[in-house]
């Protein structure tokens, strides 16, 4: 057995986290708040040396609030920041504070209560788009688009219908969040290193002092579990891929060639050799920044996979991935809204397009239908007066009952009604339909619904 | 404008996929019967045409589930291929079905259908592993080992406490399943291609028929969304981090270092070359299938990113994965839960390795704290007392009571019976602590809330 | 120890890769050409039971390649098979041909040998496509777009150029294929299990026989290692990222509101509902396919990560993932080869549209610049120009030099010179620059490049 | 139209980068210096403003290093920090820096020489950790240890070549490096926005001046790539994969049970609570890190996946993702090679578990495959024997001839001879083989080689 070991190697730089997890100290404080009560209620502690413990962690608190706290070097984490400062500041007293729990409890706690903190934030910033997207469907309900199939010009839609799909996307994040929340929480404290604590402790007070729904039931799979982390992280990459796609249309509407849309210059930025630029900034970094969401929930279900039971320290990557994933979601909420609110719609030529590309040929389709001629059959005579249209330049509309009539005898003078750009919209009012009453019952209901939960 | 055509190039393989979607057939024709007896009773197409077309998707559905349907090379999708079959069957009547939906909503409902099914199949084969590990437990109360934290001893635990700790990971993981349910099982047939449909159809009876419990609300959303197949891969990427975690305690676990337990040979596989051989293979494909199945969903968010709504065919790159994922925790499942069933513990050697390695030194600190010394303090005493053993090559147990006392008068004779391994155990009653009683409770409550749900 | 053992498990579709390593085959068989060779030749075993090999071997590759050999439940992998008819063939000199090998350095040798030939193919392929880009470049030499930057329009290039920025791409692709090949084409065989053979063998010759330009250094690495595989997968990853880029360019610029080119109709398809539609189905599917290509890349890093080594059956999961990488590339390169060439340019539209927005601002501000004004001021004057230009739906072009003047007295007759779209376009004459002559010089050096590799 | 802005928002720290892009200072000075100077030699700008610009940004640079610049808030970038400040200290000259450049081929330099300079970095700190293992290896090779499949018992091997399997993973790695170093050493300035430029500049000049081996060739091309980026974050991801394996190992062979190897005090720490614990933690964060690398290779894939050419601002998401790369890789190469110069191994241990689990059954049957035993028949008669010994608890050392004989009359005392560890591990001279002259070899080759490349 031969070694050589040359000299002391410092790795305290590379196994601390305190330079990150600092921003869990409110929620560290408050659960050694609860922790302390729990103690002296079941008589672990003495009375005199909870309210020294308490007093010593209200002024560590207010320490950290005020910027005025000391981090020293040999501040490994959060946890042991706040413990340092406890026994300097009540000597014996603070040591007896870490008894029945463990870091590997107590830093699942501090995580939980920390995102259960941030779901609800992130689901208010997520009602408040909802919000601009309601208000900006009622404000422009008669705006008409081309609806679009890979990128195609299919059948006209009301913009607000359009504007909508995003509404219920959101309305599914949140009911994502909201039941991963049940699962963030749970109590884990006092699960102890993993086998549980010889104290007679009661886990139900401190899980009511911290107003949590419930209590982990399994003490090692409490300290081996991220669950919870890794399905925020899931529902954040599904909101972030639903913020991409609204992204990725707000590029493509402005284009010059599209010009759908005009973003507020509080949204766009200019070039620094192109004076004409007006480039729509906000937008594409929404749509760039789901890469780092998609590699974060990756990282992390990376650090987990085949990791043995129960505490391993490779669970000590799961807080910079999570702490940037709030960071990203509440940010891009945040420019989202206002982004939202301040679209400039071009309707004139968006109902100019929606005119033109024969987006009206289902419903051509379906006059046919009406009168009886099969679906399929409908759908190749219609595909041939298409064809016979584009090589004369004509749109269905400019066509005489004399050409149609070529095609099927059929056709006769209403079929101009039914073709009829706001008709075609009007006449979708199957449920959740672009017809107008259809658009705004959605508005409608989605308002009530809000209330209710 | 200048381009060289040199001939013609068929791109049908690289479109089509009827090869791998034909596993969605009995759901497309359920879907179509359900939407057949909607057409006739909005009296959209005739009695007796539907009753021809039902009688046709009969027995289509007979001849696709005796293999006996020809697939053409024009049939691109399975969608197709089973409407020109019906029209071979019924003429006009069949080109009838198509009135008042897409294949853009058709996919969907088929996708729903289908999805529906499998998470019912798969919540059903965790419920079986759940009661394989239930039953372990239940068999091997009495067997201790070290818990590891960091692969090191930390404390002695139960075995089944160890692995009721999955039992409990695959509790959320059924609920994470039931939770994305409720967001598969809504009806989005007649969402029509994007816009909602002209004709006066009934929705609510559609779904009705389908056993859906909701219908979904925006069109143009209806036919945009995989969020319920990227809903389910995360839920399902979840469940295989757990399997992977299992796996690899399982190899490790039967290493010949560790020894502590034996996999049946079903599940074990020989070596070409070294007759010694018998390798944990199924532990470690379970633990590699980790890999597909993070990539499957990592694959799906990657086609969803960036997408303008509505449908675009990159959508179809949804179902082969989905597949994937759908079978491969199906394959896992079925052979993990008589995997656990038939583990041979090797409880003699876990006994004897929780009592090595200092395991018991946290009881031995929390008898100082039950003495008064604060828990910091004891700490460090215990650790002072442990290097002490090390060096002496003794284990607590082998100190005497004048050797304790040198480091604290505290210590006296009761001290053994604290650092005895098994009253360790016992003496962890914490709510979730791994003293029998409590783990019994784990799995009373767990079968409890079985019924429950 | 209890365990409770129902009936027996049948793992072996679980664990059995036969249905998908049977590809594998012709490159099993040549490499046990090459070992029995060298064992005859090392005098392991005799020349005559040597010759029944080789002769039974041949026997099965014909059997396998016309479809006749028949695989057998017991057929675990592709290796057994072999070894099973071989030995039904030859009997007991069957047997001897597995010595000083083991299964783990034949896989390896295997998948070395088919993706080495994989490579090559992807290489050529990819040398089509940037040939079918080169011919179209210079094909359409006179075509003006305007060139993109986030979306908008920043400076009028040449289509040829753009086209041309797809070249280069590729050309990085290919190296880093051939870098790739290196270390693919490297002979693993006769490393064992895992730690070399106690036979007289000479790998020198086995490598000389099968076409490997270096021999593995160390066993153990050799069977633990896949970083061939996952090198490859990355380099694909990439490969498809360009095609993904190519394919949105292709979707956008073929939108009704762009109407750059026009797709050939063998790359579109229609819709089930909608008689109008023409939908670029093609390049959807592209870009839709980058989502299982980068999930094929994580896949395989996950399976890896963490493995100790050597080898675990873990590995075995390399395969499907592998194959459907290099299926998907060859695909996609097969169909995009005549796309490109099929391609049909608006380019009456893509020269009006580069007129529009302002696109030659930046000429307008090299115009001062050349004048003496400091970039940064020249910059801030044209802004301003473009604004008051915007304000009067004018163009730079539809100013008075008097209007010109209020700005800057520099401003003259020649100003209308500089701006003249075609002007900007040849004006652009550094090197890599839009200039016809720049770009004509890349097409040109780029032929005699890829002549010298 | 209509729409609703209640106020201005402010998205600067949205799209601003200054926060993190300003490590690239030294770089895009630099940059800066060589293009100023090129503009002087092209006469684009006057020698003595030439020479007022590179004062100042000499002044600049100063600043930075000593940590004096003053970061304004509307400091975009680091580009426009630089330029803003130049601009302050020469007034009109600093504006005639950006002249024939842009922010879109700046930023590509900047990264550039960033990337060249931290792969030398990284490529040097590999050789350390390779020199590491290589001495390591020497010390050690009278080390015999259990060879692992399947993290089972398969042959016996050297600890040095067990180790030295990694020296040539990381001879890859660095390999991979060189290679991407070549790729991301070509000079992307002068580019322009997109389109090139107009003045009349010398790029060879620039190119020279800073270092680069050749120019991009096409500038849509050039600021539209990423791909330097995403290929050094493949290589990562495959070094740290590598590392994963490692780490993973030294983990498994601390543990109690295998007692391989101890890690020395630096690279672990204790416990919260549990008084024994001495915890892997270096090795267990190393394996965490790889998911953060994973993720952030699948982040930038996601960036690119579908970005039409040529810059966009997703782009930007490039930097946080690369340099985290970068520390992280840095981090773990710096603790990664003390943390194996210091390992202790607990050779008795190892060898007398070599002894155990019949790992010379692989020599056993080599031994009747040398007496003209088909090697499939020998295999099969050694397992039966295998089996014969276990049932009796008795090693393969422990059998006598007698029975042996019962097997095959082939036996006869010598066999004793070749199934002794010592001699199964000196047998295996195959090349790459872990026989001592073998792994001697590797080692003596290996130096050679390093001093070539």
């Amino acid at each position: 057995m031969k070694n050589k070991k040359s000299k002391k190697t410092d790795t305290s730089g590379f196994t601390a986290s305190i330079s990150f997890d600092r921003r869990l100290a409110p929620y560290d404080i408050e659960g050694s708040i609860a922790h302390c009560k729990m103690l002296v209620k079941c008589k672990i502690i003495s009375k005199s040396e909870g309210d020294k413990i308490l007093k010593g962690l209200r002024e560590i608190e207010e320490e950290i609030s005020k910027e005025k706290f000391k981090f020293l070097p040999q501040d490994e984490d959060i946890h042991m920041a706040v413990e340092r400062r406890l026994i300097e500041k009540t000597g014996e007293s603070g040591g007896r504070l870490h008894t029945a729990r463990s870091r590997n409890d107590q830093v699942s706690l501090d995580m939980r209560m920390y995102l259960r903190d941030e779901i609800k934030k992130i689901s208010a910033l997520i009602e408040n788009l909802q919000d601009s997207i309601v208000k900006s469907s009622e404000r422009n309900m008669e705006v008409i688009m081309p609806g679009f199939t890979h990128l195609q010009h299919a059948q006209p839609v009301l913009f607000s219908h359009h504007l909508m799909a995003y509404f219920f996307m959101l309305k599914r994040d949140r009911e994502r969040f909201a039941d991963c929340l049940k699962r963030v929480n749970v109590l884990p404290l006092d699960a102890g290193a993993l086998a549980g604590t010889s104290s007679s402790i009661d886990r139900e007070f401190v899980a009511r002092q911290l107003g949590f729904s419930s209590i982990s039931e399994n003490s090692i799979d409490t300290v081996s579990d991220r669950d919870f982390v890794i399905e925020f992280l899931s529902v954040g990459a599904m909101l972030m891929m639903h913020f991409s796609r609204l992204a990725e249309e707000l590029v493509i509407w402005s284009s010059p060639e599209f010009s759908f849309i005009e973003m507020d210059e509080d949204f766009c930025t200019g070039s620094s050799i192109m004076p004409q630029k007006k480039n729509p900034d906000v937008a594409e970094l929404i749509r760039g920044k789901t890469g780092r969401i998609y590699g974060n929930l990756q990282s992390l279900l990376t650090v987990m996979k085949g990791l043995p039971l129960s505490y391993n320290r490779d669970m000590q990557e799961d807080k910079e991935r999570l702490f940037d994933t709030v960071d990203t979601l509440k940010n891009v909420l945040t420019v989202l809204s206002p982004l939202i609110s301040s679209l400039k719609l071009n309707s004139k030529r968006m109902l100019s397009l929606a005119k033109e590309g024969y987006a009206n040929a289902t419903d051509a389709a379906d006059y046919l239908v009406k009168k009886g001629v099969p679906f399929r059959k409908a759908h190749r005579l219609i595909r041939d007066i298409v064809l016979y249209s584009m090589g004369r330049g004509k749109s269905l509309e400019e066509l005489s009952v004399k050409e149609l009539k070529v095609f099927s005898p059929l056709f006769s003078e209403d079929f101009f009604d039914v073709i009829n750009i706001k008709r075609c919209v009007e006449s979708r009012k199957s449920q959740g339909g672009t017809a107008p009453e259809k658009v705004k019952n959605q508005i409608k209901k989605s308002k009530v619904k809000e209330k209710q939960e």
